[in-house]
C-alpha cells in the first residue's frame, strides 16, 4: 500500500512519530491510556455498575451468530466499538501494549465474524431489522457507522500495521462504492450525519485508491441538490421518521438540520446539528485541498468565519441550543442554555487543522487550541470516568435540575451514557494528540501547538530530531531543541504566535532575535546545528475579554483568559449566587498557585459584591438599592470547573465601569 | 333562588350594581363589549380569515344532531364557546343588548340540545369518542370544560336572569355530585385540570345547594391522596395517554405537574401548571372561608405567599417555563425565556380576590392590580384582536424565530390561537372588571383597585350611591364621593394605600386628614353626607425597583415602575441591542407625555450605551474594552408593548453604579 502524495500545503506528521513528554499533556495521554481506554472496553462490555449499560459488544455476538438475543441500543451503537478501536489505535501507535492489542484484536475477529457476506454491517439492521437496510440513510446513521469503521481501520492499521479491520472496512467501503454514486443504477444517495465523507478521505490516503476519494467527493456535492434525495427517501417509506414510529409525519423536517438544504458550495452560515456540521466542513476542506478545488475551499473560509466570528463560544465551544445539539444564528450565544458538545468541539478541531493545511493563518490554530484546551478537556474528568456532553458557560444547580429547559445543562460531570459519543471521541482526540502539534511542508516545520514532544521529520534535504518543550499554559516559554540533523541542516522552523499573546519574543540559543511574521506564524530559516535551541517568550498576563455588543447575553461582562485558558468562578472559591459579584474595570488581576497544586494557576482579583439585603430577604422586588461590600474573587481554569465541591459556575463577569 | 349568606370577611359588590366609568378602563371594556366579544363569536363559527378554525359552533351543531361531520379541535374546545358566554353574561349585567342577548340565547339552546339525558355534555367525547366518557380525567379536561360551562351558566343567569344554561349547568353538576365522591359507589377521582372545583363555588353560591359546595371540597381534598386516583386510572386504559396516543407510556409522568402529588393541606409550594395551580387555589380559598377551614387557609397563605415573594414576575405574571406552561422554583425567573401565561395571571387575580376577601391586608390587591395593570392588559391589542399567550420580560425577535428554546416568546401579538385559552380568559375578566374594584362588609367599604365608577351598596343601615372617581394610572388622584345617602350614613370607606405610593395623604372635602392605616388599608369611619368626597392622593415619582439577589437574571438590573405600571424599553424608542444601554443610578427618571398621546407617561432617562466598536466590528471577543456613549433612554408602560414597530423589548435595565 501505497500513501498518496498530497496537495495539502502542510500535512501532520505520522502519529508514530510524535513521542509526547509534557508536564500538562501527559496526565491526559496517560489517562485515556491507563483509564479510560480500559473503562471504556468494560463500558462496551455492559461491566460497569450503575451505569446505562452499551450492550455494544453483546450486539456485535448476536450479529455474528454467537449469541442469541435482541439489539439494544441506538441505531448507531456499533460506533462505541469502533471509535474506541480508533482510540487504541491511536494509543498503540506510541505506547505498543500486547494485553491491549490481545483484546483489541479479539474484538477486531468479532467484528469481521459479524460482516456480512456483501460487506455491508450494521448490528442494528442485521438483528433487528434485516429488511429495512440502507431505506432510511436520513435517520439511520447506516454510512456514519461505516465512516467509524473506517477510521478505527485506518487507525488500528497505522498503530499496528495489522489489516484485519481496514479489510472490513474496505469490503465494506467497495460495498458502498458499487451501490452509492452518479452513475446509471447507482443511488444518488447520502447519510444524515456526516462522517463518512472524512473517514473515506482517510481510507483514500491510506489505500492510495481514489474511488474513495471520489465517493466522499461524490457525497458532499450531492447534498442539498434538488430534488432532495431525504425528500424522495422519506416519501418512500411513507413519510415516516425511525425516531417515531409508525407516525405519518405531516411536514418533512426542515432540512437545515441535516446542511442538506442547498448544495454544501452554496452554503453561507454554520446551521444544524453542530456536530454534523463540523464533521462535514473537515472533509469539504479535505476535498478542497485534495481536488485543488478553490471554490469548495471558498465555501469552507465562509462557514468557517461565520462560526469562529459569530456562533462560536469563548471556550471554542458551538452548539448554542439543545434542540438539536445545533447552532442557531449569529450572536445568538446564551450562556446558561447552551448545549456546546464535546463532541462538537473535537470536531471543529478536526476542521481547524484541515483549513491550517489549506492556508498557514494562525486564527485557525487559535481555535483548535481555545477548544482543545478549554472545551475537551473540560469533557473530561480528572479521573477519566465523568464526562461532560455539555459544556456551559454558567451554571446554577438548582436551574438544572428544577428548570426543564436547562436539564441538559449538567452542574457534575456524568458516567458513561446511553448515547455514549462524547467520552469515546475525547478518548480519540487524546490519544491522537501528536497530529495536531505540528506539520510540515517541503522544508518547514510548523509548529501549531506548544505540546512538549520529541520527533523526528525530514525537512529540505535533512532529517531532524527535534525535542519541543513546553511550560504552557502555566508559564510562557516553548523551546524547539534540534536534538540531532543529518543533512545540512538548512531548513525552516515556523512557529505559532498565539493572538492571546500580546507580546512574544524569539531567541536562539539564548540570544533574541528579530522574526518574519506572517499570519500569525514567525519564521526562521537557517542551518540549524545540533543543539540549536528556538525558544518562544510569550506575554502570560491575564487578560479581560469583551464579546461583541451583538452578543446580548454577555452586555456589560468579561470574562477573562491567560495564556490558552479561558477562566470561570467557581462558587466554593467564592459566594453564592455568583451573579451576585462583580469585578472592577481597573482591577487588578493577580496569579495565585498552591490552590490546586504548585502548578495550576488561579486568577485573584478585588472585587465586589452585593450585599445581603436581610432587611429585604422576604421581598422579591424592593426600592432599595442594593449595597456594595468588597469580594475576593478567584477564578479557576474552565477546564477545570466541577472537579471539586458541585456548585454554581459562571465565564462572563459582570464588570463594574 | 336564594343567594346563600357566606362566612367571607367582605364581599364584592354584584356586578351590574357597578358601572365603569374609567377614562383609563372605560376603552378596556368597551373594546371587550364591542370588538372582542363579536371577534371572538366569529372566531367561533370559523368566520376569520387566515386564523385557526375554532370549530366550537360546529362541534356543538354536530353533538345536537343538526349537522354531520367528525368533532374539530382540542378536547376541550367547548370551553372557548363557555368563556364567550360567561364574558357576554358579565357584559350584559352592566350593558343590556338585545342582538347580543339573542344570539347567546341561541347558542344556549345549542348546548341544550347537545346535552345528553343523563345530563353529560361534552362535544368531543359524545361525537368522537363515547366509549371513552370519564376514562381519562387526567387527561381530557372533561370537568375542566364543565367547570367553565358552570361559570358561564352564573355569569349569564346574573347578567340575564335567564336560567336556560343554568338549568344545564345544574344537571350536568348533579350528574357530577351522583357519580363522583367519598360514598360507596362513587368515584374517588377528580379533574387533571382544576376549575371545577372554583365554579361549583359559584354554583353553590347562587343556588344555595350545599351539594355543590360539598363536590367541591371533595375534589380538593381527594387531590393529592394515596393510592393516587390518576395513577390508578392510567393503569386501567393500560398506561397510555389521550396525547401520545397508542403509545404505552415507561413511567408515570410525576404529579407535580397536575398539583397531585400530595394533599393539597400539606402542599408547600407552587409548582406544576400555573394556571391549573392558580385556579386550584382560588377554589381553596374560597373553601377555606366558606367551611370556616383554617388548615386550608393556612395552605393558601403559604402557597400565596411562596408565589408572590419567590416565583412572581415583576409585571404580576407566572409561570417560569414553557415546559409544560409552569413553575419552576424558587427566585427562578428568567427574563428571556418565561411563560407568564396571560391566563394565568388572570387565575392569579381570582385567587388574589378571594384571598382579600378572607384577609384584609394590601399586598394581596398590590398582586391583583400588578397582574392586571401590567400582564392582563399587555395580553390584549389595542384592536382588540391580537393577543399575547407569553408575556416576556425581554425579547430578541430573531432568537424568537432562531433559537427553538425561545419560540414559545412571541415579538408581535398572535391572532386567534387553535387553542384560544387566552383570548376568552381576557375577555371574561375585563367584562367582569366590576367585581374587582371593592368589597363590602357589613358596614365597610373596602376599595382596592381605583377604577372610576359609580355604585350603590349597603352599608350598616344606610344605602349609599358613590361615585369612583380616579385618574390612575397617570396621575395621583382618586375620589368617592357620596352622590346620595340614604339611612344614618354611618359606614366606613377603606381605600387601599398602594404599596407603590411612598407618600399617600387623604383628604375629605378638600381638608387633610390623617387616616388610620392597617395592613395596606386607611379607614375612615364617620357620618358620610350628600357631597362628600374622599380623595387619595398617591405618590407617582417613578421609582427603580431591585430584585432580590437570588434572582440571577435581574443581577445588576433594574425596572421601573411609576404607579401600578412597570415600564420597559423598546428598541423603537431606544437603540438595537437595548443590551448595550445602561442606566446611571443617578440619572433622573423625567415623565413625557405627547408620544402616544397626551395622557400616555413615558420614562426619559440620560442613559449611556456601548458604542459600536467599529474597529472590532468584525471580531467576536477583543481585548478591547467597550467606550461608553450618551444615550437618551425612553420606556413606555409594559402593557402597551408591542402595539407599534416591533422590536426587540427589555423591562430589566442594566444599571451603572
Amino acid at each position: 500500500m501505497n500513501k498518496v502524495s498530497s496537495a495539502f500545503q502542510s500535512q501532520p506528521l505520522p502519529l508514530k512519530n510524535i513521542a509526547i513528554n509534557d508536564s500538562y499533556w501527559t496526565p491526559y495521554v496517560e489517562l485515556v491510556k491507563n483509564t479510560v481506554i480500559p473503562y471504556q472496553w468494560d463500558a462496551l462490555n455492559d461491566a460497569i455498575p450503575d451505569a446505562e449499560p452499551s450492550r455494544a459488544i453483546r450486539n456485535f455476538r448476536i450479529a455474528a451468530g454467537l449469541e442469541e438475543g435482541e439489539f439494544h441500543g441506538f441505531v448507531f451503537q456499533d460506533t462505541d466499538l469502533y471509535k474506541w478501536l480508533e482510540a487504541v489505535g491511536f494509543s498503540l501507535s506510541t505506547s505498543p501494549d500486547p494485553d491491549l492489542t490481545k483484546i483489541a484484536d479479539e474484538a477486531i475477529d468479532l467484528i469481521a465474524a459479524a460482516q456480512d457476506e456483501d460487506g455491508y454491517i450494521n448490528t442494528y439492521f442485521m438483528v433487528a431489522a434485516p429488511d429495512k437496510r440502507l431505506t432510511n440513510l436520513h435517520d439511520c446513521h447506516e454510512f456514519y457507522t461505516a465512516g467509524h469503521l473506517i477510521e478505527a481501520a485506518v487507525a488500528y492499521y497505522e498503530g499496528t500495521g495489522k489489516t484485519k479491520l481496514l479489510d472490513v472496512a474496505k469490503k465494506f467501503a467497495d460495498f458502498i462504492c458499487l451501490t452509492y454514486g452518479p452513475e446509471p443504477g447507482q443511488i444518488r444517495g447520502y447519510d444524515g450525519h456526516q462522517e463518512i465523507e472524512l473517514a473515506l478521505i482517510k481510507l483514500y490516503q491510506v489505500t492510495g485508491d481514489t474511488k474513495y476519494l471520489d465517493l466522499s467527493s461524490f457525497f458532499i456535492d450531492e447534498r442539498g441538490q434538488k430534488p432532495s434525495f431525504f425528500r424522495e427517501e422519506w416519501e418512500r417509506r411513507g413519510r415516516k421518521s425511525f425516531w417515531t414510529g409508525d407516525v405519518v409525519q405531516k411536514h418533512f423536517p426542515s432540512l437545515e438540520y441535516w446542511q442538506a438544504h442547498k448544495p454544501v458550495r452554496e452554503q453561507e452560515v454554520a446551521v444544524g446539528h453542530a456536530v454534523r456540521a463540523v464533521y462535514m466542513y473537515t472533509a469539504m476542506a479535505d476535498l478542497a485541498i485534495l481536488n485543488g478545488d478553490q471554490e469548495l475551499l471558498n465555501a469552507c473560509k465562509r462557514l468557517w468565519n461565520n462560526i469562529v466570528h459569530k456562533q462560536m463560544y469563548v471556550n471554542g465551544s458551538i452548539g448554542s441550543t439543545h434542540h438539536g445539539e445545533a447552532f442557531t444564528f449569529d450572536y445568538d450565544l446564551p450562556n446558561d442554555t447552551n448545549y456546546s458538545e464535546t463532541c462538537a468541539s473535537i470536531g471543529l478541531i478536526f476542521f481547524a487543522r484541515r483549513m491550517l493545511q489549506a492556508e498557514m493563518k494562525g486564527e485557525y490554530a487559535d481555535v483548535m487550541e481555545r477548544a482543545l484546551y478549554n472545551t475537551v478537556t473540560a469533557g473530561i474528568a480528572e479521573d477519566g470516568k465523568h464526562y461532560f456532553y455539555v459544556n456551559p458557560m454558567e451554571v446554577w444547580p438548582e436551574a438544572s435540575k428544577g428548570n426543564p429547559g436547562k436539564h441538559h445543562v449538567k452542574a457534575v460531570r456524568q458516567k458513561w451514557y446511553g448515547c455514549a459519543c462524547c467520552p469515546p471521541n475525547v478518548a480519540r482526540l487524546l490519544s491522537s494528540l501528536g497530529s495536531y502539534i505540528f506539520t510540515s511542508s517541503e522544508d518547514t516545520l510548523y509548529t501549531h501547538l506548544y505540546i512538549g514532544n520529541e520527533t523526528q521529520v525530514v525537512l529540505g534535504s535533512s532529517k531532524a530530531t527535534i525535542e519541543l518543550t513546553s511550560e504552557l499554559p502555566w508559564k510562557g516559554l516553548a523551546s524547539l531543541q534540534i536534538q540531532a540533523v543529518e543533512g545540512d541542516g538548512i531548513f525552516t522552523l515556523a512557529v505559532r504566535v498565539p493572538s492571546w499573546s500580546q507580546d512574544t519574543s524569539f531567541s536562539v540559543n539564548g540570544e533574541e532575535i528579530t522574526a518574519e511574521i506572517r499570519d500569525g506564524y514567525a519564521y526562521f530559516k537557517r542551518t540549524w546545528k545540533q543543539g540549536d535551541q528556538l525558544s518562544i517568550h510569550f506575554d502570560m498576563q491575564a487578560r479581560r475579554l469583551y464579546s461583541h455588543s451583538n452578543v446580548r447575553a454577555n452586555a456589560g461582562r468579561v470574562a477573562l483568559q491567560r495564556g490558552p485558558l479561558v477562566y470561570c468562578l467557581e462558587e466554593m472559591d467564592n459566594v453564592s449566587p455568583l451573579t451576585s459579584v462583580r469585578l472592577p474595570a481597573d482591577a487588578e488581576i493577580r496569579e495565585v498557585t498552591g490552590i490546586w497544586n504548585d502548578e495550576v494557576v488561579f486568577l485573584e482579583m478585588d472585587g465586589i459584591r452585593q450585599e445581603e439585603d436581610t432587611e429585604h430577604k422576604d421581598t422579591l422586588y424592593s426600592t432599595a438599592p442594593p449595597k456594595q461590600e468588597a469580594q475576593r474573587l478567584l477564578a479557576v481554569p474552565y477546564t477545570l470547573w466541577g472537579n471539586r465541591t458541585p456548585g454554581e459556575m459562571q465565564v462572563w463577569i459582570r464588570e463594574q465601569s
